[in-house]
């Protein structure tokens, strides 16, 4: 496991549940993090790059930043058989990081569905993965022996597989998740300026403030290179949300509150499309 | 019970918990919902405008263009001994529609913070105001006697009671609650109008998608007389909340992803004012 947080802290949970032999070895850059995951048995060792040439499946969940640079000296380093895959947001950039590299074919892009607004080993939970999707990209880039090894995983996981190219998933990701963290990072620093000298405040706010405003609680650390990597697209849906936002506002101040309402009644459409997420 | 949906039927089973000797009258504008309310056993009867006069407590929940309509009316028609209390997510204009009323000391105006995304008399459930906020405005407009039959209700349904004045609750509300309602009908807009085509792009959305986009689901029928209502602060909220999307905009047009991060990491402080809120 390179990176030991939720996301690859929960795989190692769920991996040990259906492989009690196997031997889960850690990679982190910060100590702390290996002396934690070690500690919630998330891992059995630590270890560091120079082992990776034992390993039998390689997990890469770090900051997609980290991934482009490290996934080439990861390939580098494997044996012929090992399988590596990644989990990041992001996926044309990681790809392209390794697409001449010689042992392209050990490695999966995969980019899991799951996730909370926490991070750190402590974060890492059992059934994470269960009914999630995992958008995997570039398939047919992959040996078919690890391809199989890859799915035979996901499935005792209990995750649905989406097969899609890169920049597809980059493109509809940017609307499905990475705008949802925008927005809420936004509205959480619209209320707190607003609001932070008056803490009382906040005892108005009520679970409907709560949900909206939860990613606001992400990692910068992770989310930053996310954006960075992501930009054209992400820059694409902000645009159009504020456009939505700003005719929304221009509704209010000509009090066409008739248009208002179906704005919001076409909108509840959403409801449909959100049955069946978690 | 002057409506009986997600509010007023949530109030209505909490009250016969705790006075199995009430009797309830439900009044509603459509006989569908007072026959499904009958069916859910969260009224005893129907009842309409002119069994008023023998209400010993009127409970307004209807949308608040229709509660200032009303409340003059249900004032005119009650006894002198009983307490109208509505439950609108706005406050000056209902305390203005009766504030020269002879019975304005009959009527206390309150929003309990409490609800979910969904309406109507099958979203009432039980235990909705325990442990909730409700903030009071004009309290010392009503009667003492009536205060005190309210706050022995509020306190019995276990609510947390605030006390505020009409301007400021419009003003604070708007922040914490109004803006998060149009951040989320927009981000569904948004993302509806680029995939709508593509039905299998929902599959990519995981849990912070649907957490953020949740209040989407709102019912127009409520919120559009709401965002009429307190139409000046609600654009405000607006105003600032498009001016931090377009700054991170720009900054990621910039490049300028460690002014990114510190806006995230800044942010992150919402997480200690949440908690606490479900």
């Amino acid at each position: 496991m390179i990176g030991i947080g939720l996301i690859g802290g929960s795989f190692a949970i769920d991996i040990k549940k259906h492989h009690s032999e196997a031997i889960i070895h850690g990679i982190s850059r910060k100590e702390e993090t290996l002396n934690k995951a070690l500690a919630l048995k998330l891992i059995d060792k630590k270890a560091t790059l120079d082992d990776l040439v034992n390993a039998d499946l390689v997990i890469v969940s770090i900051p997609v930043d980290a991934t482009v640079k490290l996934l080439p000296i990861i390939l580098d380093t494997i044996s012929e058989k090992a399988l590596v895959i990644d989990a990041g947001s992001t996926k044309e950039a990681i790809c392209k990081a390794v697409e001449h590299h010689p042992k392209r074919r050990n490695f999966l892009a995969c980019h899991p569905i799951a996730g909370t607004e926490k991070s750190g080993p402590k974060a890492a939970i059992s059934g994470l993965y269960t009914g999630k999707t995992n958008i995997i990209c570039e398939v047919e880039k992959t040996t078919f022996k690890l391809q199989e090894k890859a799915l035979t995983l996901f499935t005792a996981l209990g995750m649905r597989i989406r097969y899609m190219d890169a920049v597809s998933h980059d493109k509809h990701i940017a609307y499905v998740s990475h705008l949802s963290h925008i927005s809420a990072f936004m509205l959480g620093k619209t209320v707190i300026n607003k609001e932070k000298n008056e803490r009382d405040i906040f005892d108005m706010a009520g679970s409907g403030f709560a949900s909206t405003v939860r990613l606001a609680k992400s990692s910068p650390a992770m989310w930053t290179p996310i954006f960075k990597q992501n930009k054209e697209n992400v820059i694409e849906t902000l645009e159009e949300y504020i456009n939505n936002l700003q005719h929304f506002k221009s509704l209010m101040e000509q009090d066409n509150f008739s248009e208002i309402f179906k704005e919001m009644e076409s909108t509840n459409y959403i409801k449909e499309i959100l049955n069946g997420i978690n």
